[in-house]
């Protein structure tokens, strides 16, 4: 129990949760797109035609109505083939990461991750009290020739965790080449990946692109999605889909977590897969954010100085700054709190700390407008900051 | 993970599953009891007036409507005082039984429990590689001095674990003595006690009982309930409650493990409260639970063969059998499923194996008729195994 930093996290976005507050700090879909008008009579006629099932318990692996429809958007949108018996539906792939810790991970246990990374697979993994060791990241992914050194030389290394597809903190999207080299290398030394895709649908330039499990011939590779970001993150629905003999203790670890996830939430995601288009409302979400990443982009290049530098991401929800290598981001935080704006501070999402010179924006929470006036804020806290020392405080 | 025996468990519930199977073996609710109806235009209202919150994240906490709702049934149902801040939501109690292996376990460490005791937890508390003490244990709970003596001598005991009212297997209800006395060891050792109440408030004779928690002057006893008996487990709702001291690491490891529980099953469950007499709802559940266990025990009397002995529960969902020492109950399982009836033999109750001759009965989710004529099987079954051997055979 050593995640002080994600409860850090916490108290800044309790701080954001302010209505007067401009936040680029949370990972939140944009409210506005939530589909709660179109399952608010399903609901009822679910309950009502299916009211045993939705309120009873249900198997640890989750129902079928909804594995079905997993496998299904397994072959669409991630062109792999996953029968319902391959899937397990988890809490959220938040869970996901936990119950991989739970399979995989014992005390000084090691595991490889890009750098930056998903902070709540630190908070995830360090629970089981692993270590992580950062592989060498640049703007196609992990560089394999750093991974292989580390899979060559690192004891007690149990599993690769990557999330190529828009990451979180990042942005980043990996190229197919690296996407390929991830599953060739695990393949050679036997170590699992666990690849996140909660982004994977959110695309907005070009094509999406094949996931590491889909270049996988060792049988190695467990992929974890979720609906929070297609559909709606209160109904708390994930999955993980891997090798039966991966997958297994992956249900039996989930039966001691929690038994099952919410019958009723998963039964209501079903019915959403059977009844409405989702791939015209995964287009109309995606058209939405495309706005919102644009309107930041364009508000970046005019307001932000150009000491500061800044990814480009072509899907997901978050963009990544880069400031001089001797600001720190913290202190910026708390100047930008004063203007009512809040964003993360990098170091978070870096195991080994540091970096404090980096941040997190994220553009899929806030209409156009509040984006602009909020990255013209930032812009003049970052100006200022960059300015020689005494130019303000020398004006009479 | 090394839960073999829960997903020996698993095997025998599937199948039972079969719908010819008079199971005696699951936990279930009666699904008769189960509000579906009530539910359905209240999914609906909640969805169409308050829907951005039903499926937007929400704080890991639980959202303080439900958090209310809690508080107010500690006071009502566990005659304790607590407020929404001193409560976590979870995804069941099993989970907070996952959450309490994940702060307080690490490889090695001892958990003190009853003999039986709950399987979740023994499934829950091994994945954190802890071993189990089973503590001396009688009609009326824990014997105090035995306690006292592996305290006493034992190293690494990091948690007392208790079901107190009408326990998951035996049926069992502790003295309020009994409740104290574990209370005031807990204190002088500094040990914390999880007390895993969710059947409170299933109680069919007498009063209920006050929790261990109500005892606690040290700020030591984590109560944990679910709305899984009383409401409905298919929407995974439980709750922690604690001194801020213990709840706080709770939160953080919920926060690491799924973010938090549905919104909307959240909301839902506290709009039932809200628009319903769940006094009522309870009563009505109690009368028919009430009647199947004394149709149960009536069946017994009459058609199990004298040397076998069972509990006499006032609550919960379960009994107790012990057949003489030298039977199997898994290989009186077997006989069973030829008859048609399932039970669960109770050797996966006891962390240290053995007690071959003892089963678990579940009496709630059997209509009347079916409990007497499963009933009626079981004990023909017992009866065969009881007779001298040969006997039937030599017949002509």
């Amino acid at each position: 129990m050593q995640n002080l930093r994600a409860s850090d996290i916490r108290e800044i976005l309790k701080i954001t949760q302010r209505p007067d507050i401009i936040s680029f700090a949370g990972g939140l879909p944009a409210s506005e797109v939530l589909p709660a008008r179109e399952m608010a009579p399903m609901a009822r006629d679910l309950l009502n035609s299916d009211g045993i099932r939705a309120l009873q318990y249900a198997p640890t692996e989750g129902l079928l109505d909804l594995r079905e429809v997993i496998s299904a958007q397994l072959r669409r949108s991630f062109s792999i083939e996953r029968t319902p018996d391959d899937v397990l539906v988890v809490g959220g792939s938040q869970q996901g990461l936990d119950l991989a810790g739970k399979v995989f991970l014992d005390e000084g246990d090691v595991v490889l991750c890009e750098s930056p990374t998903y902070l709540g697979a630190i908070s995830a993994f360090r629970a089981y009290q692993a270590e992580f060791a950062e592989v060498l990241t640049d703007e196609e992914g992990m560089v394999p020739s750093d991974l292989e050194d580390r899979l060559r030389t690192m004891d007690r290394v149990k599993i690769i965790y990557v999330v190529p597809d828009f990451q979180n903190p990042s942005g980043r999207r990996w190229s197919v080449e690296r996407r390929r080299a991830v599953a060739d290398l695990a393949a050679r030394f036997g170590v699992p990946v666990i690849e996140d895709a909660p982004y994977a649908n959110l695309c907005y330039d070009g094509e999406p692109l094949p996931p590491v499990a889909s270049f996988d011939r060792a049988g190695l590779v467990i992929l974890l999605g979720t609906f929070s970001k297609i559909l709606a993150p209160g109904l708390r629905i994930g999955w993980v889909t891997a090798e039966k003999r991966l997958l297994q203790p992956f249900v039996l670890a989930k039966q001691g977590a929690d038994l099952q996830t919410s019958s009723l939430t998963q039964l209501l995601a079903a019915r959403f897969f059977a009844d409405h288009d989702v791939d015209a409302h995964i287009a109309r979400l995606c058209e939405v954010y495309h706005a919102r990443r644009d309107a930041m982009l364009r508000a970046m290049d005019e307001f932000f100085p150009e000491e500061i530098s800044f990814t480009r991401p072509a899907g997901g929800l978050f963009l990544w700054v880069e400031l001089p290598e001797d600001m720190d981001a913290r202190r910026l935080l708390e100047q930008s709190l004063e203007e009512k704006v809040a964003f993360v501070p990098g170091e978070c999402f870096y195991p080994g700390g540091g970096h404090l010179n980096t941040l997190r924006l994220n553009f899929s929470a806030m209409p156009e407008d509040l984006i602009t006036e909020g990255i013209r804020r930032l812009g003049r806290v970052f100006s200022e900051a960059l300015a020689p020392v005494g130019v303000g405080a020398s004006t009479p």
